[in-house]
């Protein structure tokens, strides 16, 4: 029997195809005796919706849940627009993310220097850039009730969303970003908005009370609306960022673009370790989407999902040094001037998915 | 007795020195015959706090509401960042967009052509840009109920916002937005995150409805997280953008930044019509905040702050030309190779704000 196991969540557009890039590296770290991993797959967002009815089923739920880790790809598309709202193919991400109970979306933004002219920021602002988002996953406006429409007559409707948080929600986060910190740069900004809202203020108070905890890690606080035109300012200011669900949707896009790197960014999302085996639930999936408009041509740029897979071997695995040799290879291909549409340059080969997939493992 | 009234509140930090020299536009304006405005002056944010003990007296708020224009300078600084959270600074400039109703924020983010080297983006992105967000002010998360923490006991507290948004806040704002891409470009994008929120379904479903009455404007969905992405990567896609209170807090702030001319640039919060004298009432107020940094030393940008005066000629008075004599004689001394220092640039003259002010003033 394998010694862990894998669920694969392909899902939709781009999802597929990238997805089948990583199941060939899995299947050749199987073989060199590197990983002992067995796999199974599943269905979400639209593919479940054509296939179920619904965005992702109990079963599969209930195997992500099972399982080691999760690897999943994107949801969503065209198809899917007009589904009825609690099946639309995000439901099937929002209801992992939740059940998994994976609180921390740890999203790093680093520029590949060999992409630092892909970026819409000058060059000198991006190089060497590397700023991981921390960003609560599992609460705030995302899942807090009431998440009402009401009609009040009169061709009226009123919509309602409630942001919650909990001391312990916070709290919980920000021991994630200071542990982070403490490997990294050694600083944390805390971004809320406090000047306006009941939840910033008791962000901000749990914030600094963890903080007390890591006296050798540097805390700055920022409004989160700051922090998105300082992140297009000067990105490099920044080392671990921390905040809470919407602002870190936000966020962690505008600091994913700053890269030029859109197609080659990772995330993974953690759970509380167990209290008694230790291991944590975990989830990974490219920062990217679906990309239905190239779906299906063989095009996509598989590298946010094979890094993907690499987070996995760190976090869920560690597998650190396997993680670091994977993330080499994807570092050597882009020296070797290989690229896929969504990156192209000048004096470099466009290849596709498969060709870009195959360099990758040839480099391991 | 003059004509029209306006009230001024210089606030903090620079906003004082900014002010300044808008009170000397106005007087020349008045002296030349092109105006006949009456002004008085108030106190807002920290200055309030100090005389008063909140950060606006119901006086002034009085004022305010009778003036046919309110023009804010900024608010805040590190001096007030311990008052009771009810009388920060902020609360003044939240109390008074809720008290007069000024529920549509005009957010224009130009790139001044002379600036375009300023921008963190590369120049070819953000030559020429032009974007203009229109942000719903009075409602949404800012001022939803129930806004609470709440102390659950063992160390738990429990903080809650409320993001609220009726059919007709939606209706009127997304009127705003189309009515003012007639005269631009005619493209609306209207950013929402209608794939988490009730509120964003809404939100869209009233936007989509306005849009038939618009059939001559091209309209836009993105998901708010999205229009993030893209103003960093192809600002120039987007002519108009209409969003909520907290998304259009963060959205024009990156667009802001994007021009590379924060110190530049103003901002107009307008109200109904009256349905008797089809008066709106106003408040123009610059995008920048209250630098205490600099504060004090007469060397602030009063750029933004005089560029707010116009967009009162322009949006209170419909003294178009003259607004256009302004936005010209700004553009005229960046041409000239006039610069602040926080717009410092090779081969410019660095002055301070009353050179600039003054020299704003002579090519009028
Ligand atoms: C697809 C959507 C529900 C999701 C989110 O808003 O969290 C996505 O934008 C993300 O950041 O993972
Ligand atoms: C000062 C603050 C309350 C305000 C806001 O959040 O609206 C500011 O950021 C703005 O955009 O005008």
């Amino acid at each position: 029997m394998a010694t862990h196991s894998l669920f694969l969540l392909p899902g939709d557009g781009i999802g597929t195809e990238i997805m089948v890039e990583v199941e060939k590296l899995i299947a050749w770290t199987n073989a060199e005796g590197l990983t002992d991993f067995s796999t199974d797959t599943g269905l979400a967002g639209g593919a479940a919706f054509d296939a179920h009815g619904v965005a992702i089923t109990d079963e599969d739920v209930a195997k992500a849940k099972a399982a080691d880790a999760v690897i999943f790809g994107a949801v969503g598309g065209p198809k899917w627009d007009n589904v009825p709202y609690e099946h639309r193919p995000e439901a099937a991400l929002l209801r992992l993310r939740k059940e998994l109970a994976v609180f921390a979306n740890l999203r790093p933004a680093i520029c590949y220097p060999a992409l630092a002219e892909a970026s819409s920021l000058k060059k000198e602002l991006v190089e060497g850039l590397d700023i991981l988002i921390v960003r609560e996953l599992t609460g705030g406006v995302y899942f807090g009730e009431p998440k009402t429409i009401t009609d009040l007559g009169n061709g009226q409707k009123r919509a309602v969303d409630t942001q919650v948080y909990e001391t312990y929600e916070i709290d919980r986060i920000a021991r994630v970003a200071f542990d982070l910190a403490r490997t990294r740069g050694g600083k944390v900004h805390s971004a809320d908005k406090k000047n306006v809202m009941k939840s910033g203020v008791l962000w901000d108070e749990v914030v600094k009370t963890v903080a007390k905890d890591y006296a050798d890690v540097e805390l700055h606080h920022i409004l989160a609306d700051n922090a998105a035109m300082q992140l297009v300012r000067t990105p490099k200011q920044f080392d671990v960022m921390v905040t809470d669900n919407l602002f870190g949707d936000i966020l962690s896009d505008v600091a994913a673009m700053l890269t030029g790197s859109l197609g080659m960014l990772p995330s993974a999302s953690l759970g509380a370790p167990d209290p008694v085996t230790g291991k944590r639930k975990a989830f990974y999936e490219p920062v990217h989407g679906s990309a239905p408009d190239i779906a299906g041509k063989g095009i996509a740029n598989p590298i946010a999902m094979i890094a993907s897979y690499a987070m996995a071997l760190r976090y869920s695995f560690n597998m650190i040094e396997l993680a670091n040799q994977v993330e080499g290879a994807i570092a050597a291909v882009l020296d070797d001037g290989l690229r896929t549409g969504d990156i192209a340059q000048p004096n470099c080969k466009t290849v596709g998915t498969e060709e870009m997939g195959a360099a990758i493992l040839a480099k391991l």
